[in-house]
């Protein structure tokens, strides 16, 4: 098997000392004075990269008078103006109040929204750049823009007209759609599902400024154990005494190839000598397109995976990562693996066309497969983290299990896409012994029946006249 | 009138400390480290900024042995593929060969192609950052991929077939127009000038490769005497003695609000305790849309507004910059103040709307006029330049010349823009007294007499049965 050093991409920088514990979170410039980690910091915590920034924003009201006094702001007798919140609004504003997007302090103002367009990072007072690649910013119409101009602050509520959050320090400004799509997307082909659902119809403005959340986000869908918070998983990683913490960034169910890649890391992470590495198994919880399986399922089989021993629960935290996706490849892989920098992980698995997806209108993936890695190891600001790329796994017919691929003998090898394994769940067969643990198979079986049963009841539905 | 300091558009990261000569070319983060200036440097080049990756890189061959070997290497009987390269092909050769796009020695490799898209900007082996935000890249087609292929080098001939140069170490990879365009551009929308005549039509595979440029490129259009390589105005800035050098990029002829603005810089950095500021006047050379005014009348132009005194022959250096337009706003803006920074040059003057144009297909602006100089001074690399945004001059009324635009008095302005210029000079009218010096004007006039003549030839030419 090749060594875990083969992995590495090379940045074009000199290269990084990732393989050396104590050494793995130096900036690839080699320059001492470029160390994030604390000369004095508490030993429990020297495992853990610093975030972005240096401290880790937290924007939500502590309970008590500073939150009854945000309420009482916030109330529409105070009578300041008023931003309903979009469901994927509301998810930005959960991924800002703790602290992913570090140091952001709310939505983006235009100096922060052209860095992010242009250089995907942001600089610093003190002249170093953070990565920022996606552009967190709030919309609003020339109505809305004429009801809040000259005020200071605004109240963004959510769907029911409940106060989430005080915007305060408010720029409004353009919002150029053509432009922030080609920029971000590298296309304007109609068709990008994050484009169609957030953008399209979304205001011709807007609106930056720093947030003061009245209290944490919760979605009561169930889920909320799950979503813990990148302070909440400093803490856990530190309460582990982890001294690596490697990410793994999914949207999809867990197959036993990923499983062999997460283990396989750990024991590579061990055996040049790190004692304590810990997988965070990281689901995005926030808008996904309609064929992506839902996050409920998602979760359902991931904990399937855990109970089954695919995956060590002692060494194993799953959490839901807030982020709605944007599908938008390299651009969007640098924003997945920034925000877990900020959650305390300073290896991060890339896989082949991360954030990727096909091509709205021709036949291809919109982007090169290769290009999220290399775009991601060369990133500003991603200095510090250490990237793995993904080494293809597919069925080892010869073994009866997943394995890494061997080009050597790929006739051995069944590859199973995510289109053959909806195709199989579906018709309720089941896919090769060990390519995933029965009881995650299970539960996208479910999934599938749910979906035909609801399509069956649609088809049924009387037809209004 | 405002003081330079008002000019000064701020960076996120500290204030350069740009109004002390001794302190000019400091990098933004006051790390002493990252000082360009050589400690040892001989005194008289003292003033002078150092290039991008600290020396100046020259990829032309030395006349004797050297040049001979590759004439030899280059020669058909030697049997290396060749590549046709179009007129921007060659203008791209042309800017690498004398190193505007220090520190690129060639067409770009993916690696670099990649950064170039993504952050606008080269990572460096020590870590830090240059700027480099246009592709400069040169494209083949199938046929000619499969030709190289397998081979380490290849010959870059002119139109008519003389070898221009080699390109080794050869790398090919994918040719992504849409992505590149939109990244670039910001847009996909049809009619991009550059897009039309480099793109579109262009192969799809790019060829990147270190040059080996086999003698200096010429046009022999009686203005190779203009075009100076960054070596050449580092030394003629030397000979002068210049503690200061502040660049104007244009495309069009010069006006006397342009020398106003101008003439005002020299005085403000006199002020401040510079000695001896030199203009670097430094019209764009290479291709331009079709309705810009041709090089070679601009440069009788400008040579007039010289001539007349509109500004000091010894204090201004005109010099062709041999660059392509993109007409890519914000994007290339920062590749015009990019390479002036390899010519010496550690001041540059920013406009409204730098490299900008309209939609091509809707009735507005492409960027935002004040995007350009906004992104400029936030722009990874270009931290040692000093970025001296355009004041706004109009035609003043109540003074008979061209003054800097005084909103309390707005009604005692003009602003005579391209279009009205255009129109005037091709009805052979004058513009109020003042707005150009007379020889200037003259030029102009005959320039559009001379595209009249030629529509008239066109009319009278009789039509094909």
């Amino acid at each position: 098997m090749a060594s875990m050093a083969a992995l590495l991409v090379k940045s074009p920088g000199p290269n990084l000392q990732f393989l050396q514990p104590r050494s793995s979170n130096l900036a690839a410039s080699g320059d001492v004075r470029l160390r994030r980690r604390p000369a004095g910091g508490a030993r429990v915590r020297c495992g853990l990269i610093d975030p972005d920034g240096g401290k880790l924003v937290q924007l939500v009201c502590p309970a008590g008078p500073e939150r009854e006094a945000r309420l009482r702001e916030a109330a529409p007798a105070y009578g300041l103006p008023r931003i309903k919140l979009s469901r994927i609004d509301l998810e930005w504003v959960h991924v800002l109040s703790e602290g992913w997007a570090s140091p952001l302090r709310g939505f983006m103002r235009e100096v922060e929204f052209l860095q992010t367009l242009h250089f995907n990072c942001l600089r610093m007072p003190d002249g170093s750049f953070v990565n920022m690649s996606v552009p967190i910013v709030l919309a609003i119409d020339d109505g809305q823009k004429r009801a809040i101009e000259g005020r200071g602050r605004v109240v963004l509520v959510d769907a029911n007209d409940k106060p989430v959050a005080i915007l305060k320090d408010i720029e409004i400004y353009k919002h150029n759609k053509e432009e922030r799509i080609a920029r971000t997307w590298g296309t304007t082909a109609p068709g990008l599902p994050y484009v169609d659902d957030a953008i399209s119809e979304a205001g011709n403005w807007l609106i930056g400024g720093d947030l003061l959340v009245i209290e944490p986000i919760k979605y009561n869908d169930g889920l909320d154990k799950y979503r813990l918070s990148p302070a909440d998983l400093r803490e856990e990683f530190t309460r582990r005494n982890a001294d690596a913490v490697f990410a793994f960034q999914l949207r999809n169910p867990v197959h036993n190839g990923h499983a062999l890649l997460m283990n396989d890391t750990r024991k590579h992470l061990l055996e040049v000598g790190y004692k304590n590495p810990i997988l965070l198994l990281h689901p995005l919880g926030g808008y996904t397109k309609a064929d992506d399986v839902p996050l409920v399922w998602r979760m359902k089989q991931h904990e399937k995976v855990l109970e089954e021993g695919v995956l060590d629960p002692e060494t194993t935290v799953v959490a839901i990562f807030p982020s709605p996706m944007h599908y938008a490849g390299p651009t969007e892989v640098q924003w997945h693996a920034k925000s877990r920098i900020n959650a305390g992980a300073n290896f991060y698995i890339v896989g082949r066309d991360p954030a990727g997806m096909s091509h709205p209108i021709e036949k291809r993936d919109l982007y090169d497969a290769e290009h999220g890695k290399k775009v991601l190891s060369m990133a500003p600001g991603l200095e510090k983290l250490n990237i793995l790329p993904f080494k293809v796994a597919a069925y080892d017919k010869t073994q009866g299990k997943m394995a890494f691929f061997n080009p050597l003998r790929s006739e051995d090898f069944i590859f199973i896409s995510g289109t053959k394994m909806r195709s199989l769940a579906k018709n309720r067969e089941n896919p090769p012994e060990g390519f995933m643990c029965p009881g995650g198979w299970k539960v996208l079986v479910e999934y599938y029946d749910s979906v035909a049963s609801q399509e069956d009841a649609k088809l049924q539905e009387p037809v209004p006249a």
